[in-house]
């Protein structure tokens, strides 16, 4: 029942305040390149930077007054760390974030400049699961998985759903895939919002365990996770699994020089920054350009968190 | 007769359908840094990526049937080149560019994408004016100057004048100084559509004519141009000079390092891709921060043409 239709407007209507309404920028460029009608619905504008800030606010919200006196902990070193704290401070609520200790100085730097309490672990999923689960016992905060919520697929739907109320005859939207919470979401809002509109995915080939869990229905790993794409390295979980089996049409997979081209297009082109894991759909549409020829779509841009420094051009 | 305030509505609607009306964005975070409330007009969303368009636009439609068959010619191996290339393309009329053989080949095919017939020539001053003035002669074609012209100025007025339409209260409106096109323009709307609004410049020291022209009263030259403002090289002219005499109320010369960190803030904060000209006016603002504080100001963004392969990160 959390997943219907009538579940997706009340998200929507609940974590509106708390979050920006994103832009659907095009360009005539890339329209032409790729020979299909293209809007794509900039989430790189989104506070903090990614669409994750919907679903960590649709959490939080959901949460009793209790437990958000309680606070809430989750262990990522991503654009999910960085959501919750600043949708935990904007609530007045605790967020307690587990990284390993090797992520990066400015990711840890971006996870305090929005108030979250940052508890280092050793770099094993193991690890991580017993620190959080720790920190759970300690204070009685609420664990919140970053891809593997109901409440935050549906938080992260709402992107998909503001892009069908402003375009409604969209024949495809597609969106990058990583662990699982923004597509399952956005296939919901698909198949609630849309007029004979489909979700595909885009995932790299270095980490396509979703790709290879339709195939075999059941939750793949990745063995390894070579891919500038950082955001979509993590893998399915048993709550987004089943909607992604249900509602999303296909997934297409790209190589890495895909990305990075649909990439550098997107940057030169828009002129806007985003990160790598933003261009896997692009990339995914230009690769099978025949079938998308003439249609229109919707692209989620995931997020425009990039370190400058290290940029893949 | 030509800059009063009527001529300026009068081009803003002419060029109207030939241009983007631009966003207009913020950022609660940088408002935070700079202590003030700031208005991005975003011109690096402008058709072919720079503020160039409008003035270009303007240009040739002030032609008669005559003149624009006979097409347009300019040097510069800039922003304006393509501008003008397209506006051209866009009316139908011919395009002549002149280009030093040293610019980048990738300049010169972003030229031939929009239509611009390109004569290449040694890189003085003296060999493109030269050359620019055989290119009239033989084809008839009427020479615009990329800055120095009255319907330029106009032109690139238009940004401001928008951006004063949707926010009426501003204090001042920062832009980038180089050959002085776009500040005149500038300081026109300002003039005539600000209230109790001021037009003030920000140039590199590395290329501080305009700054040095307005103390001796007559237009300087630069010895040397030593900045990342690619942009912002060039130096005033004998039309541009006197509107900016009499309009601009100041102009504040930033340094290379004030240059680069304001062009990271945006990128990193705002998710837009924009050169590092567009970057001067937010580095004048936070090197006299005193100055701004608490004050209402919009700054013109002028472009986003970069190339991803160069940064300056």
């Amino acid at each position: 029942m959390r997943t219907d239709k009538a579940s997706l407007k009340q998200v929507s209507a609940r974590i509106h305040s708390y979050i920006h309404r994103t832009p659907v920028l095009n360009s005539r460029l890339i329209n032409e390149i790729a020979g299909a009608e293209i809007y794509f619905k900039c989430e790189n504008f989104q506070r903090m930077g990614a669409f994750k800030m919907r679903g960590a606010t649709n959490a939080i919200l959901n949460l009793t007054q209790h437990q958000k006196a309680k606070g809430v902990v989750t262990h990522s070193s991503g654009n999910f760390a960085q959501a919750l704290s600043l949708a935990a401070e904007s609530l007045g609520v605790p967020a307690y974030i587990v990284m390993p200790a090797t992520a990066p100085e400015v990711k840890k730097a971006a996870v305090r400049t929005y108030g979250g309490k940052i508890t280092e672990c050793p770099p094993t999923l193991k690890d991580r699961e017993d620190t959080a689960r720790k920190i759970e016992e300690e204070t009685g905060a609420t664990f919140i998985h970053p891809s593997n919520d109901i409440e935050v697929i549906m938080g992260q739907g709402t992107a998909a759903m503001e892009l069908l109320e402003d375009y409604s005859n969209l024949d495809h939207i597609l969106c990058p895939v990583g662990g699982g919470g923004l597509i399952a979401g956005t296939s919901l809002a698909v198949k609630y919002f849309g007029n004979n509109c489909s979700c595909i995915g885009g995932e790299p080939m270095e980490a396509d365990d979703a790709w290879r869990s339709l195939r075999t229905g059941r939750i793949e790993t990745n063995k390894s996770v070579n891919t500038i794409a950082d955001g979509l390295k993590t893998q399915l979980g048993d709550k987004n699994f089943p909607i992604i089996q249900e509602n999303v049409e296909e997934i297409i997979r790209v190589t890495e020089d895909e990305i990075k081209n649909a990439l550098k297009l997107i940057w030169e082109r828009m002129k806007i920054v985003v990160e790598p894991s933003s261009a896997v759909p692009l990339a995914a549409l230009l690769r099978e350009k025949e079938r998308f020829k003439n249609k229109k779509i919707g692209i989620i841009i995931s997020g425009g968190n990039v370190d400058l420094n290290n940029l893949p051009f």
